[in-house]
């Protein structure tokens, strides 16, 4: 038996928090859980403590978000599951990859708002990144070791959310309850309406830029309602590799785990091609859902630029959930927001925080109530 | 400039053959053709001659079978495409692993009758097996360098043939004609004939049993009539890749020929997700289609049984195929002759073929005409 290895789950009563500590307890053999920290929910909180009886457990109403940076840089941890809500989760990913961890990332806005600080901080601490969202996890096992020379083009598959079909002028219309009922994934709320926006999508794009060194055209979206295709790598020689299962992050915060390994479990559920039949596959409706170009945009062109959308539609939603704006102005106060900050540097941590804290301001001062 | 691979062709007229020397064509900077043999077609074989410019091409019909076994051993080959059909490209087969060369091997019917032969071959020459069949490329691609350990089971898919929707009493009667219109595959006659009774995926299952070294509990067949996903591998964590991409011989054939790497190769059609949606997956209909569980519990029952299945179908096929029985009389003779045979022997060459050579008289006497 080798020693297990500590993991810090970062946003543990959150979504994947929950469902990673469900993966844990079922390889309690080869991880520990040594630190957890919540936002609010305390609750929820103490029976995880009961449960996993880590060193370490904090809310961040009561700790500070310092608490976050603790948890992620302790001794005891080897492997940071980072499953906070926006880019509340930045330090705590910074921290970590400098402290030579590996980082689970279910962060994303880490990676969309600072891909190049990340960067760096693997280069300087050596650590590692191995993604949690299911589309960056199935690129990653579709690569299988292979760099990005071997690869011509990743395709991510998006669910086309619960709008996919909508007329353009209804989207528009659309309330928060509807935009909350995600088809196939059930999920968080921030992450629902991203998904019902697409900027979801446009996350993922500007994630899976930093994950795996392509240029944004390499990398394309595709509609694929039944969420059972998680994505595709096509390689230099027409070959295409995807990976497929019924919707659940079970497998990849449980991959993130154990990468490149992989580890036997029984209560992953049997595959059932003709259960999951039939798949389909549709072009994105750019017309009903500007937030995914914006966001490719945005991640083209660099610098603040991703800091910006990426706040901004995070401010949009907050105010789109409390019923101040509608589903329509959502991109609207996105595209505004990074037309009014054009011109802001991203060349550092504080000046990438500094974009972020603009962005959110505009769109409050502008959308808000 | 790494040197160039020599490169033989064995059955370069057929159906794989041909489509192996567009892609070699394609790829003279990294292999070079230096034996082509044929059976037959020796106005194709003089083309291909000029063309590559091999220091040796032969015809069966003139040189004999010694010329496959010629051409596969000689110094200045170090892959043997054996594309050869049927139970006379074995001894090319075992004799170019046994001069340690990799044989990318598109004649299955080597491993079903002789699995364990051929695997001893191995052993002792140093050689290697890289499939072309696009289901057990596509388990290779998306095993990319695990073993069986690490997998649950791999599910092959079938097109189903072109008798996927008829009723039972009508694919007893199908004609010929009927039989080599495969709906999705350009093939060969013999292997069109195979794909339409799903003897061509017991040939597979056992294939795959000796390639990947799988018990047959852990290998399923799944139809999928757009031939679009060219096989699943589930892991032992209840992940599942697949290789996906329109149906074409070329990619099995360039991947065999560079495995583990891939090669750039831009004549390889662009993927398209949304040209190719729907996809489907149905299960099998066995009470249509015996010869599939024949041939599978022939794998299970091991020793001579591979070999006289293998054997009783290309004679059952071939009587078909002259008009002499009905289609649903392939599966019959295939039946009896197992059941004939069922003592055979199967522990060495001279046994497997004489088993064989049993089988087919048995069929011809009992349903030729």
């Amino acid at each position: 038996m080798t020693k297990r290895r500590g993991v810090a789950v970062l946003g543990s009563t959150g979504s994947v928090g929950t469902t990673a500590l469900k993966v844990l307890a079922r390889h309690r053999d080869r991880f520990e859980v040594n630190a957890l920290t919540a936002f609010s929910n305390s609750g929820l909180l103490k029976e995880q403590t009961d449960a996993f009886k880590p060193k370490f457990a904090e809310l961040v109403t009561n700790g500070g978000r310092d608490c976050l940076v603790k948890a992620a840089t302790r001794a005891d941890v080897d492997i940071v599951l980072n499953a906070v809500v926006g880019a509340a989760g930045l330090d705590a990913t910074l921290a970590a990859l400098e402290a030579g961890k590996r980082v689970a990332l279910a962060n994303k806005e880490t990676l969309v708002m600072a891909g190049h600080l990340v960067r760096a901080a693997i280069t300087r601490g050596g650590g590692e990144i191995v993604p949690v969202d299911s589309e960056h996890s199935a690129i990653l096992q579709c690569m299988a070791g292979r760099g990005a020379d071997d690869v011509r083009r990743v395709v991510l598959t998006a669910s086309g959310g619960p709008f996919r079909d909508w007329e353009p002028e209804r989207v528009l219309r659309a309330t928060a309850a509807q935009a909350l009922r995600h088809p196939t994934w059930q999920m968080g709320r921030k992450i629902s309406v991203d998904s019902a926006t697409l900027a979801n999508k446009a996350l993922e794009v500007i994630e899976a830029h930093y994950l795996f060194d392509l240029d944004f055209d390499r990398i394309d979206v595709v509609v694929h309602p039944q969420s059972v295709v998680h994505s595709f790598v096509e390689f230099v020689d027409g070959s295409v590799l995807a990976q497929v299962g019924a919707p659940s992050m079970e497998l990849p915060v449980l991959y993130a785990l154990t990468h490149p390994a992989r580890v036997a479990d029984a209560a992953m559920p049997a595959f059932d091609p003709v259960a999951l039949s039939p798949l389909t596959f549709e072009p994105v409706k750019h017309d009903r859902f500007p937030a995914l170009q914006l966001g490719i945009e945005a991640g083209r062109t660099g610098g603040a630029a991703p800091a910006v959308f990426n706040a901004a539609n995070e401010q949009a939603v907050a105010v789109f959930l409390e019923g101040t704006i509608a589903f329509g102005e959502i991109a609207s106060a996105i595209k505004a927001a990074l037309d009014h900050l054009a011109g802001a540097i991203g060349d550092s941590r504080a000046a990438l925080l500094s974009a972020d804290a603009a962005a959110r301001a505009f769109v409050k001062e502008r959308f808000g109530c």
